[in-house]
């Protein structure tokens, strides 16, 4: 078998063989295979797509390229949630433990944040002492008697995806379909759940811009999962403008704690009712989306979501105090309002943006290697279609430095745009896949 | 400017600006932009295509990226032919002499064999002591005196497209109009003729197999060749079967010769008088087509062309007594006739493994390094339509060794294919394209 005739295959139309597709990833994660021959064949693929079997062997060659975990030894039924990044995402945070309160088992890897997206990982570093790094024997011994846990991803979870996305980053073959869906469920897949559920967010802020690519992407990643074995949902969701209020590690977790508490509702709650009750009637727990939203809207009304939390903090060394008293939470020393010059209608928040702001206040990462501030970030006082006076506040800075925060304020105000007409707010669901 | 993003625009369909494309050819052959880079735009050009101007900067950037020939110095109008290759393709033999006889100057650099084609460079050197390589100086006196110079590639020409094809050979991104436009035209335009006639190839054992890709090379090339402010024709011609009867380097200078003494006519006499009636109307030497056949079959029935022919190689060190006594040339020592096993009417002649029997009798190079035998190849005595009678010889084999010849005489029976039926000669010269 030759590299070459691969890539003149795809190239020409022809659907690669479930063997053609493994020689390939194997032999490109052994540096059998060069770089510019992979990067053709990423363009050719880019072209001419792949069909649902060739992306399904794709998806299983780079998942066997290193590590699977083996969840057998939990009992019951697994669950999974994948996001596709956003800004202000702190949706695990409050999925997990009202699902988990439900007795769906939640056994987690979770990422750090880069660039202008937050990290799972980040955010719960933020209850002192937290440990992401508990080990494979004490993760499935929580799973097993809390029923969760969240922890970093092991090392050696496919390795192909590493090395073929920093080299699609860099030739202009990260927008395609199959290779996206091959990226993002080798890790899925590799983890072990049986019940997975994504969340493709789209807009702005989102790596899909358009509602009709971010469907195709959820209806490619459920397929793909499905035809591996496994219970697949997918919910599409508005990225025009940051998730909920609150952007920075500790800020999200108290949006998230609040939520939690049943003392905020809006977009972010209901983001985690629709996952949460794809996850339970996927898993068998619900009959339908109804009933399953009751179930979940009781985990918060009994306190059982918000005490599984705490049950998760304390499982991995955390300071479980902090969940139900949020000032134990790291707090920047400088709080500042960003305040409107302008009279109007918010018509629009560049999300992308507010994310950056974010990171330059400290809270997020520029390279792999940067040291975060937990702290920093900013909560929003105002989202789209708001109603915005002269002098009132458009979100609270959280800085270290008053100079940092002050620059922060103003790249707020240039990321908000205002109308004279009222504004629609924008649909937040925009579809579920299943 | 990042390649990364020039790869995006082009993926995207967008039109690459001059500035791009020579910051793009620039940095690849100084090794800033990487082989994984370029190998994702050639695939995304491939599919996108490119513009007559961003093919037209192509070449020039290439052409640019090496040494350009200089040939001021020559007085009068200079002509330049490239042949897409073929097998048996002794064009140059033929049409040179004859052109330069006309007062057209030839001041050519040709190249050697590689793998089923042949090079006019190996073939010139079957004239005992020819010398490829005499120097820009003498290379510009001889054309001054005798009207003619055939001379190696210096090795300045286009280092971009040694790099590029050596990547596109193994990324599956060698068929692209653009690219292949591009590779031809920027070695044509660096070698300084102000007339350059193409000879495009298709069919079997052509680079082009059907008519419709190679008008569409043919259509490029002169588009671009004219854009660059060049005398610009292009002929396609049929390559279903070899060119003439010879294969073989010393067996192609005899056939050659025998058409400059008039002795043989037919397609390989066709050819050289199409593509020569365009060099000299191109030239402004002659008004039309007609008159310029004229006076190119008037240089064979005088004998000038052969006289230029040797006048060419004593000039080039050779010995020309072997152009009017071709029993000088190299001969190999066993003939071995490849008599037909059925009787019926030739219907195909698999042209590519043609070439390949004669190179592995030790005529063509399977690697740049191989050495070559001169004297070993065939010489078919049907062509595609002729009636064969069993116990009749297809060809004869020029060898060293008689289990050589046997195993090629074997090869060259395989090669062919008999109906009952009449059929028909196919047509040879396709189109001109001016």
């Amino acid at each position: 078998m030759l590299m070459t005739d691969l890539i003149a295959k795809k190239r020409d139309g022809g659907e690669l063989s479930t063997e053609e597709i493994k020689y390939m990833i194997e032999g490109y994660v052994r540096g059998e295979i060069a770089d510019y021959q992979m990067s053709a064949m990423c363009m050719a693929i880019l072209f001419r797509g792949m069909s649902d079997q060739e992306t399904l062997d794709l998806t299983m060659a780079m998942m066997h390229s290193g590590e699977v975990v083996d969840l057998s030894a939990i009992e019951g039924v697994k669950a999974d949630k994948h996001s596709t990044g956003g800004v202000g995402d702190k949706t695990s945070l409050i999925l997990c433990p009202m699902v988990a309160a439900c007795g769906l088992r939640i056994a987690k890897m979770s990422g750090r944040g880069l660039g202008h997206t937050g990290g799972t990982l980040d955010k719960l570093e933020s209850f002192p002492g937290y440990n992401i790094s508990i080990g494979e024997k004490r993760f499935i011994e929580n799973v097993n008697r809390c029923g969760i846990a969240l922890i970093g991803q092991t090392a050696d979870i496919v390795p192909a995806d590493k090395k073929l996305y920093a080299l699609r980053d860099v030739t202009g073959t990260v927008p395609s379909i199959p290779l996206i869906v091959s990226s993002i469920m080798s890790k899925k897949l590799a983890s072990g759940a049986d019940v997975i559920v994504l969340d493709v967010k789209c807009g702005s802020g989102a790596f899909m811009k358009t509602e009709e690519d971010a469907r195709e992407l959820a209806r490619g990643l459920t397929r793909i999962g499905r035809l591996a074995g496994k219970k697949c949902a997918a919910v599409i969701t508005d990225m025009d403008q940051p998730l909920g209020r609150a952007v920075g590690n500790a800020l999200e977790v108290k949006e998230a704690i609040s939520v939690l508490k049943g003392e905020t509702k809006g977009d972010l709650l209901e983001l985690c009712l629709t996952l949460g009750s794809c996850m339970l009637t996927e898993a068998g727990f619900c009959p339908d989306i109804e009933s399953a939203r009751e179930k979940l809207l009781a985990t918060i009304e009994s306190g059982a979501a918000l005490d599984k939390l705490a049950e998760l903090v304390e499982a991995q060394d955390g300071d479980k105090r902090a969940v139900y008293d949020t000032s134990l939470l790291p707090m920047a020393p400088v709080q500042l309002e960003a305040v409107s010059e302008v009279s109007g209608f918010l018509s629009h928040i560049e999300c992308e943006k507010v994310g950056l702001i974010s990171m330059h206040l400290g809270g997020g990462r520029a390279t792999k290697e940067s040291e975060i501030d937990l702290s920093v970030g900013l909560v929003l006082h105002k989202k789209v279609g708001d109603r915005v006076e002269q002098g009132e506040s458009l979100g609270t800075i959280h800085a270290t430095t008053r100079e940092k925060a002050e620059e922060a304020a103003r790249l707020l105000r240039a990321c908000c745009t205002f109308s004279d007409e009222p504004v629609e707010r924008p649909a937040f669901i925009k579809a579920i896949i299943r």
